[in-house]
């Protein structure tokens, strides 16, 4: 496949029955504080709390009948875990998850939930990595990677797409970028779309690898530094980062600080709860990083996957 | 005026450009645990935090101008207060607010962001009658009851016309009840509109002076215990009970234990902050106090206006 506004919308055909098409919520208040119009795309409220349910949904009903029949199998921190269980429950096969074992409990809890089969590892890429092809070996399961599949991708920029029928006239989308596999859909969808729109990223400044590899030109892989955006603490893939240099505008940095600020703020002024990954857009826009005064932004909020008992002003 | 669906039409045109058109959620975890169908109106992502941004936008909005240019006051534990600062803010006329001393910082704040003037008195409410009559007199302001005047009941009930145009098929619509105003809103709104539909209303054990009333079929005022509930302290009026006898099909209480369960529970699996006020009707269907077995149910959720600080789980 070709991965393109076609492939987008190819995806959100297929996915349409099996998620949400979430709200986009305003607030006056953030907006006066920010002098911009800010669109907030909600994902928190997607199917499993975030939207990866949007491309493991796509990436498993894309599979043909005997390819899905031996399972699908993924290594994730959390969120792709949980999309990936659930898809693979409602095409009715078997998945297998190779989690960290520092996972955020909550997460641990949802993929449990949907009846995936846990491998708990290091919390290191090669442990990850080696405990998933373990699976894989010893299953038949298809490998469904949580930011390089294009399927997976297609799937993450439905929520664009929505986002820009919803509100066709803003002048600027952002989101978070931890692997690549969101803001890839997402600048593809909406460069396509709109071809003046401007793409940016935000990401924390411990895991930085992003911003790096996109001033740099070239794909830096950078040891993380613990960043409580536990989403986006993976290095961007490479085919991503092809993607990202032809589409994307600007990638930009936040403090830790900055990351539970925003995400406060956002929980107070919007009455909804968002993860820490989510609100690193936000953090941007608050700490001046993005010029958006007088400007109509579209912000995907990620993912609502936290643990209440452990709420980081606490 | 009458207090009939015209009423509620009209109050719903006049209020429009000044609120939110909030979304409807669903949870398919809350469902499958409950064996219903659940249907959120999620008035705590109305404008001020909750759905009396619609009942004192109706009655500021409905005066004068001769009698708005004296302003507005009520005497209101928060949401209510804050709600009539931002109308007459809105009006460009002055809003009073008693606000008993101990009231939640969050909405005292959220009274003072709008410029209105406030008034400290005991939580007691003689000494909150006492204050705001003092105002009154003072100034000339007119008193905004915040459940007893027919403006502010027909404001509320805007938020059920939209539940039913949004969700026609409901068997069932639910809300919690402090003073009355939001449920004789929303049973006049509801019955109506679906003659067929039962209106159940939840209340607090530790403040059931409704459901005591309801049973006895005459007004009974309750001294109150303390409930996590805030917004749900106060007796019902007389002009509501009388309502609430036309149209109201039952009246269920919960204990405190089962309002922090349910606002968590709604915490966890919608990804949504509810105050504990707004939790009360689900805290009713979680305990099996309404029979909803099969039926698809609304449920408005009224606010998410809590101190971050000090959630009741911590």
């Amino acid at each position: 496949m070709s991965l393109d506004l076609a492939a987008i919308r190819g995806a959100h055909e297929r996915i349409r029955p099996y998620i949400h098409r979430t709200p986009v919520l305003t607030s006056s208040r953030l907006d006066a504080a920010r002098g911009a119009s800010l669109f907030f795309k909600c994902e928190n409220l997607q199917k499993i709390g975030a939207f990866k349910a949007r491309g493991a949904t796509n990436a498993v009903f894309a599979l043909d009948d005997a390819t899905a029949r031996r399972g699908v199998a993924a290594d994730s921190s959390g969120n792709h875990g949980a999309a990936l269980a659930r898809a693979a429950k409602l095409r009715g096969i078997p998945a297998y998850v190779v989690m960290p074992s520092n996972s955020a409990k909550v997460k641990i809890r949802a993929v449990k939930s949907y009846g995936a089969e846990i491998m708990f590892c290091e919390p290191t890429e090669a442990a990850r990595e080696s405990a998933c092809a373990d699976v894989i070996a010893k299953t038949g399961a298809t490998l469904i990677h949580s930011f390089e599949n294009e399927d997976v991708i297609a799937g993450q920029g439905t929520a664009a797409v929505e986002l820009l029928e919803d509100i066709p006239e803003v002048d600027l989308v952002m989101c978070p970028i931890g692997g690549g596999g969101l803001l890839c859909g997402t600048a593809i969808a909406a460069k396509s779309m709109r071809p003046r729109i401007k793409v940016i990223a935000a990401e924390p400044i411990n895991a930085d690898d992003a911003a790096q590899s996109f001033r740099a030109g070239r794909l830096i892989h950078t040891p993380k530094k613990f960043t409580i955006a536990d989403g986006l603490r993976t290095n961007i893939g490479e085919p991503n980062f092809a993607i990202i240099q032809r589409y994307v505008d600007d990638i930009v940095t936040v403090s830790e600080e900055a990351i539970v600020s925003a995400m406060r703020t956002i929980w107070e002024a919007m009455k909804i709860i968002v993860e820490p990954s989510a609100a690193v857009p936000y953090a941007a826009v608050a700490k001046g990083k993005i010029d958006i005064g007088g400007k109509r932004a579209g912000i995907i909020l990620t993912g609502g996957n936290v643990d209440l008992d452990a709420l980081p002003w606490m």
